[in-house]
């Protein structure tokens, strides 16, 4: 190999380790590395909101579960109370019957007042409802109507066809009745 | 600056920058930024379990609060139907009254099966029992025993005192029963 050539040769390995040093230089706080942590810094961001998130949804979703929980026992007698009604309708009618003997009826009151307590422990009780009381839109519904008088106002109750029943605050049916207006 | 002394200073500026790219050639492949990655690495990773976790849990809690929304679902029905039972046996007592009139019993009949009809609706049943059929320990509970003989094999009902419910597999009240034995 001729003396210039492995002058050049020399030259150029140095140029190439200075080129090496300025890339390492510049990489070291720039590019590829730091790409690298930039990337995992993201990917760590990315992971922390996405748990954050997750929590917090967790905690939604439990806080929905107990008002659920709540609710369903509220009103979990609901529709059995709804479909005992009538039993306690037919109860009434058939006290009404005259002509009872006093043993009928003592046993009609019985099953009447057992079924009437064993609804108040669930929560379900009649709703409130007086002939000459006020009529109310949200616990009663008039069936018919008189006309109002100086002795009847209007909004009135005149006549109490059927009880209406509420469980808790929730009406399970509104007494049926007649209204002055 | 006498010549030598800057050529000292040179050196060392010299050697002080070949340290420098030293430094700066072990530090790209190893100690802060790798480090430092590093670190961002396992935060990524700490949040990715976390947040794995997190999803789990929470399929966890939505499992358990189906499975328990069911069951409340299943069963709701069961303190107001249990209260219920002795309306159903004062009825069956009164059903039981001699010289009751047609109407009477006719009323009284209607009571009882709208009650048993609303309590079918929710899946209470009457618990089958047969004098002459096999005791079953999880349906019906001895109040008396009687002696078995030859027509009469042990573990049979002899006589029911008061029906049992049941709301689907679940025992209300066990049906009262004298079994031989």
């Amino acid at each position: 190999m001729a003396k210039k050539e492995k002058e050049e040769k020399n030259e150029q390995v140095q140029n190439l380790k200075e080129e090496k040093v300025e890339e390492v230089l510049e990489n070291a706080e720039a590019a590829p590395e730091k790409s690298e942590l930039d990337l995992a810094n993201e990917r760590a961001d990315d992971f922390e909101n996405k748990y954050l998130r997750a929590v917090a949804e967790m905690q939604n979703i439990q806080r929905r579960s107990n008002e659920e929980r709540q609710n369903l026992q509220k009103y979990r007698s609901q529709d059995l109370a709804k479909a005992i009604l009538p039993s306690l309708d037919n109860l009434e009618r058939a006290l009404a019957v005259e002509g009872l003997t006093d043993d009928v009826k003592k046993g009609l009151e019985m099953v009447q007042e057992s079924l009437i307590h064993a609804l108040k422990e669930e929560g379900i009780e009649e709703i409130p409802a007086e002939v000459g009381g006020d009529f109310d839109h949200n616990f009663h519904m008039a069936i018919q109507t008189m006309p109002a008088d100086d002795d009847h106002a209007a909004d009135s109750i005149a006549q109490i066809f059927q009880k209406g029943y509420k469980l808790h605050e929730r009406v399970l049916r509104p007494a049926m009745v007649v209204v002055y207006n």
